[in-house]
C-alpha cells in the first residue's frame, strides 16, 4: 500500500493520481476533548477579553462583565438622559394598566402587577446587556402560573398559600435561570425553535383572550381550564348571565384600542398613540363609572388597592410547603418560557442596533431580577415584546428607561392608587386582548406553510396543542415533534444519485441538476448526514437498494453492468463504530457481486476514525479519493484499461 | 437578477461564470410527503417484488412473503436434510441443558426451557428467513423477567401468579414485536448501537455470572436484586453457609466446559466438542449424584420433571390482573431486547452466507412465535447468538435445523424427563457461567476505546449501569446518551476554515490539509450539519467569531482587511427556517461590517428552501456559486478588478 504524500499511483496501473486524502494530524485524547468541551459549553468565549491584561483590570472587567452598567454608566450623557426620560415615561403608562391586568389574569392581587414594574426593572437595569428591553410581567407567563397553580390550589379558596407559591414558583424560577446561565447552557433555549414560538404564542394568545370572556360578559364563576372546549361550555351554559352593560363597555374600549393600534402601525411616529392609549383608556373607563356608578349595575372595578412600595416577601416563601415540587416545576416551566421571550426580544433589537447580547449573562440577569422579585412581593417578569417595542420606538438609548419606568411607578404606588378604585375589570380585558391580537401572527404561520412543511407542522401542533390541551402540553408536543423531526435527519439521511456537471469536472445529484449526466459503469452516491447507529442499517439497505436499481436499469437498456460504486463522503460530518462496520459489511457485500467501493472525499473525523479502526487499510488508501472527479477519472481509466476481471483480482491486494 | 441556465455573469463586472446553481425543479407536496413517508417506512421497497404481476401470483407472493417456507419448501432437497439434521441434533445436545439453566435463571419452573424449545422453533421455522438462527431462550431475556418480575411478585411466594404474568409478559413482548413488524417500525432496533449492545450485553453476562454464586456456593437464600453490590452483600454475609461440595463440582464443570470453548476456539472443526459439552456434562454430573447420593449432602438437583408436552396456557393468560401494566412493561423491554439480539444475529449469519433478511419481517416472525410460545406454556425466545453460531457451525442449512430440534426436544418431553432428576443444579451454573463469559467482550471494548471515545462512554455507561445499578437503568442510560450524541451533533456542528489545496482549485479543511492555505481578503467557511433551530443561534455566533478572530489576525499581520465571507453549504443538508432568518442576520450583520456573503455548492433541499423564503432574491443569485473554486475566482477578480468600496455598492443592486 501507498503512504506517499499526494504523490502515489493509481492501483496497478501506474498512472499518477493527482491528490492525496489526509489523515488529520493526531491531537491527544485531551486536548481533543478540551476543544470540544469549549465549543459546546463557551462557543462565544467569553474569557476572550480577560486574556493577557493584568490582575487588576481583570478585576474591573469581571465586575462590568457581571454590571454591564459600570461599563457604560461613565459615558452616560445629558442627550441620552431626555431620551431615555421620554421612553421611560411612556412604557410606565403602558406597564401601569398591563401590570395590573396581567396580575388579575394570573389569579393574584392586582397590585403586585405594581411591585413588579418596580424592583425587577432597578435589578435588570443593572444586570443586563440590553439597551433596550422594558422589564416587566408577561400575559403567557401570567396564564401559565394560573393555570399550573390553579390545578393544585384554588385561588379563591386559598389566597394566602396562592399567593406565596406564585412567589416561591418565580424564585426557582429565578434560580433555574441562573443556574442555566451560569452552567452555560444557555442553548437549551435554542431549542425552542421560530416555528415552536411562533404557534406557541399564538396559542397562548388565544387562550389569554378567551379568559378574558369572563371579564368582558361580566360573569361571575368560570372554568378553571384553560382549554377551548372548557371554556365555551362555561361561557355557554350562562348566557342568562351576561351583563350587557359590561359587554358594551368592553367591546367600545377594544375598538378604542384597535384604532389607535392601526393608526400607530400606518405612522410609526405617532407611536405614542397606542402607548398611551391603555392608560387613557382606564382613566377613561374609570371616570365613567365614577360619575355613573355602574359598579352598582354589573360593571366590576378593582376595588381597593394598597397604598405604599413593595412589602418584603422572603420571609413568606413556603420552603416547607407540600407543593413544593408543584412549584419547582412551575418555576422551571415559566422559566424557561421567559427566558425564550426575553432573550430572543433582546437579540432582535440587538440586531437592529448592531452591538451584541451574551445569552448566558442574560440569563443570570434575568435570574437574579427574578429571585429579587420574589423577595419583594413581585411574580415572573421577563422582557415583554408589546413593551420592549414601544421603548425602542420611543427612543430609548439605555436600560435607564428602566429606572424611569420603575420611579414613574414608584410613585404611582406611594401616591397614585387609590385613583385606581373605579377602573372597570372590563377595561384591564380589553387592554389584554387588545395587546394579545397582535401576537397570533398569522403571516408567520402562512410564511411557514410556504418555506417548510414541517416547520408548519410543529407550528400548528403547538398552537392547537396549546389551544385544545393546556400550555404544557402544547410545548411539549411542539419540542417533541421539533426533536423528532433532527432525530429523523439522521435516522433517514438523504442518499442522492450524483452525474457530470456538463463541461466540468463537478458532480452534483441529479435532482437538483436534471442535466447532469451519470457515468457508464460507475454509480456515484452521496450521503447527507453522518453515518452512525441510528442510521447504519437503513444506509446499507438503500445503498444496495441503489446498486440493485441501477443494476436492473442498466439490464433493460442492454449496456455493460455496474463495476463500480463511489461514495461521496464530503457531507458526511462524522461516523461512530456502527457506521464503519456498515461500511465494512457494504464492501464485503460489494466484492461479493464483483463491485468495487471507492470513497470520495471523507472530511477529517471521518478519516480519523476510518484509520483507527483500519478501514482504509481494509479498503486500501488507493480507493480514496479527494473529489468525485478524480475517483470518476481513476475508475474511468480502470474500465479503459484493464478488463472487468481485473477488479475483482484486484481486491485481493489489500 | 440574472436568471439564466448557466451563462450569466459576474455581477458588476461582466465577466461570464461557469456554472449556475439550479434550484430543483418544484414537486406537488402530496408527491414529496409520500416520497419522504415512503423512504421512512419502507426503506426497502418490500413490495417491489409485486409490481406487475397477475392476481393469483400476487396470492401465492403473498404467501410466501409470509411464510418462507413455502418459497425454499418446494426446493428442498436430501443433501439439505443431512445437515440439517447433524445441525439440528447438535443444538438439541446444548438447548435442553441451556433451557433448563435459563428457566432456572428466570425463577420459572425448569421443564419451561423445554417446552419453549418445542413450539417456538416450529413457529420460527415456518415464518422466519434465516437459515441460520436457532430459536430458544436467552439469558439477558430471563434474568430481565426475573428482576422485573420479581420486582413486583415474589416467585417463591406467588409461584402460579409469577408463572401466569411471565405467560402475559411474553404474550405482550410477542404482541409488541409484530406491532413494530406491521408498522413498519423496525428501525426502532437501530436505536441500540453496536457500543450499547456490548455494553449491555457485557453487563447482563456480568449479571447472570454474579447470580449463579448462588448455585455454585449451594446457598439457599440470595437476593432479589441484580446489583453487584447486593449480591456480594449477599454472599459474604452468609459465608458459614457455604457448601464445599458443591463448589468443587461447579469449579470442576466450569473447568471442563471452559477447556472445550478452548479447544473448539483453536480448531473450528471440532466445533461439535463445546457443543456437546453441556450435555455431557449434565449427564456426568448427573451420574455422579445418583451414584453418590450427593444430594444427601448438601448438593441441589433439580428434581421430578413432568412428563409430556407443553399444556396450553391461553386461558391461564392474566388479562384482568392488577399486574397488567408490570406486564405489559416487561413485554415491551424484553420484547425490543429479543429483537435486537435476534435480528443482529440473524443479519450477521445472512450476511456471512450473503443472502438477505428483512427486519420488518422478522419482527413479525419473532412476535408471533412468541404470541404461540406463551399460549402453549413457554416464555420469551428468540434467536440466541450462541446456540446460533453452534447451528452455522454445524453446517445447517435452512430452518429445518430448528424443526429437527424441536422434535429432539419433543422426545425428551415425552420419555426423557425422568433422568434429569438428578442434575445438580451447580452444573447448570457452570453451564450458564461458561456460556456467559463469551459476552463479555473485552476486545470490543477497547476497539471502541481507540476508534471512537463516545462510543466507548456509551459502552462503559451501560455496562456500569446493568452491573451497579439494574438492566433498564444500563438501558436507559444508554440509549439517552446515544441520542444525546446525534442531538449535539446537530447543535453544535463543526464549522471549519478552508483553504487552497496546492495546484488545484480545490478547497479543504487547514485542519486536515495543513498544506491548504487560505486566501487573503476572503474568508472560506464550511459548516458541517443542517442548519436547525438547534443550531441556529450557534452557528451565528460562531460565525462572528471566525470573522472576528481572522480580522484580528489580519490586523496584527498588518494585511489588508477581509472582504469576502464564503460560507461552503456542501454538507449542509437541510435548513429550516429559524436557519434562513439565521443565514438573514448574518447577511445583515456582515453588511453593516462592509463585508460580503456568498454560498458555494447549496444542495438541492437548501435551494428549495431559501428560493421559497426569498433568501436568493434577498442575497443575490450572483452570490452563489457552484463549488467553492468558482466563488474564489469570483472574489478575487472583484478584489483586483473593482475597488473594495464597490463591494458595498453592490449590495444595493439587489
Amino acid at each position: 500500500m501507498s503512504t506517499g504524500n499526494g504523490d502515489y499511483k493509481y492501483p496497478a496501473t501506474g498512472v499518477e493520481c493527482a491528490h492525496h486524502v489526509a489523515v488529520p494530524p493526531p491531537q491527544p485524547f485531551t486536548k481533543s476533548l478540551k476543544t470540544s468541551l469549549k465549543e459546546t459549553f463557551f462557543p462565544d468565549d467569553p474569557l476572550r477579553q480577560f486574556r493577557n491584561q493584568p490582575a487588576s483590570r481583570k478585576f474591573i472587567l469581571g465586575l462590568q462583565y457581571l454590571f454591564p452598567i459600570l461599563e457604560w454608566g461613565p459615558r452616560y450623557s445629558f442627550q441620552f438622559l431626555k431620551a431615555d426620560l421620554i421612553s421611560g415615561i411612556t412604557i410606565a403608562s403602558l406597564a401601569i394598566p398591563q401590570g395590573i391586568s396581567y396580575a388579575k389574569l394570573a389569579n393574584l392581587p392586582p397590585i403586585l402587577g405594581l411591585y413588579s414594574s418596580f424592583v425587577p426593572p432597578l435589578v435588570y437595569a443593572m444586570m443586563g446587556s440590553s439597551r433596550d428591553l422594558a422589564v416587566g410581567t408577561v400575559a403567557v407567563g401570567s396564564l401559565l402560573i394560573a393555570s399550573m397553580l390553579g390545578s393544585e390550589v384554588k385561588a379563591n379558596e386559598h389566597p394566602q398559600t396562592y399567593l406565596h407559591l406564585a412567589f416561591l414558583a418565580t424564585f426557582f424560577a429565578g434560580v433555574f435561570q441562573v443556574s442555566l446561565g451560569l452552567l452555560r447552557l444557555g442553548f437549551v433555549v435554542d431549542f425552542l425553535s421560530h416555528a415552536t414560538i411562533v404557534g406557541f404564542m399564538g396559542g397562548a394568545a388565544t387562550v389569554v383572550c378567551l379568559q378574558q370572556l369572563k371579564g368582558i360578559l361580566g360573569l361571575d364563576h368560570f372554568t378553571h381550564g384553560t382549554d377551548i372546549v372548557s371554556v365555551m361550555r362555561s361561557v355557554f351554559t350562562q348566557t342568562h348571565q351576561w351583563r350587557w352593560e359590561s359587554g358594551v363597555l368592553g367591546c367600545c374600549f377594544l375598538f378604542f384600542l384597535m384604532l389607535t393600534k392601526y393608526f400607530s402601525k400606518r405612522r410609526p411616529k405617532l407611536f405614542w398613540v397606542s402607548a398611551m392609549a391603555p392608560l387613557t383608556s382606564v382613566i377613561l373607563g374609570s371616570l365613567l363609572v365614577y360619575l355613573t356608578h355602574a359598579e352598582r349595575h354589573g360593571v366590576q372595578v378593582i376595588g381597593n388597592l394598597k397604598k405604599g412600595l413593595n412589602p418584603p416577601s422572603l420571609s413568606e416563601l413556603p420552603f416547607g410547603s407540600p407543593y413544593l415540587s408543584t412549584a419547582i416545576k412551575i418555576g422551571i416551566v415559566t422559566g424557561i418560557i421567559a427566558l425564550a421571550e426575553g432573550i430572543a426580544v433582546g437579540r432582535s433589537f440587538a440586531m437592529f442596533k448592531n452591538y451584541h447580547i451574551d445569552g448566558n449573562k442574560e440569563m443570570i440577569a434575568f435570574g437574579m431580577m427574578n429571585i429579587a422579585g420574589s423577595c419583594t412581593s413581585c411574580y415572573l417578569t421577563t422582557g415583554p415584546f408589546s413593551r420592549s417595542a414601544v421603548n425602542f420606538n420611543a427612543g430609548c438609548k439605555t436600560a435607564v428607561s428602566n429606572i424611569v419606568m420603575a420611579m414613574a411607578v414608584m410613585i404611582t404606588l406611594l401616591f397614585l392608587t387609590p385613583l385606581f378604585h373605579y377602573t372597570p375589570l372590563v377595561v384591564l380585558s380589553s387592554i389584554i386582548i387588545a395587546a394579545m391580537l397582535g401576537l397570533i401572527d398569522y403571516d408567520a404561520a402562512i410564511h411557514l406553510w410556504k418555506v417548510d412543511k414541517f416547520d408548519f407542522i410543529v407550528c400548528m401542533a403547538a398552537y392547537i396543542g396549546v389551544v385544545f390541551g393546556s400550555v404544557e402540553i402544547g410545548l411539549v408536543l411542539a419540542v417533541a415533534i421539533s426533536l423528532l423531526r433532527m432525530v429523523l435527519f439522521v435516522a433517514r439521511p438523504r442518499t442522492m444519485v450524483l452525474g457530470n456537471i456538463p463541461n466540468s469536472k463537478i458532480y452534483r445529484s441529479v435532482d437538483q441538476y436534471p442535466a447532469a449526466s451519470t457515468v457508464p459503469g460507475v454509480l456515484i452516491l452521496e450521503i447527507d448526514a453522518p453515518i452512525y447507529f441510528a442510521n447504519a442499517g437503513y444506509l446499507r439497505e438503500r445503498i444496495s437498494r441503489w446498486i440493485d436499481e441501477e443494476e436492473d436499469k442498466l439490464k433493460a437498456a442492454g449496456e455493460s453492468s455496474l463495476q463500480y460504486v463511489i461514495l461521496d463522503m464530503g457531507a458526511v460530518g462524522n461516523i461512530d463504530t456502527s457506521g464503519i462496520s456498515m461500511l465494512e459489511e457494504v464492501k464485503k457485500s460489494m466484492e461479493r457481486s464483483g463491485l468495487k467501493l471507492v470513497l470520495a472525499n471523507p472530511g477529517g473525523e471521518v478519516m480519523k476514525k476510518m484509520n483507527k479502526s483500519k478501514f482504509i487499510e481494509l479498503l486500501g488508501q488507493e480507493w480514496i479519493y479527494l473529489t468525485v472527479g478524480e475517483a470518476v477519472g481513476a475508475c474511468n481509466f480502470m474500465l479503459h484499461t484493464c478488463k472487468p476481471k481485473a477488479v475483482t483480482d484486484d481486491s485481493t491486494m489489500v
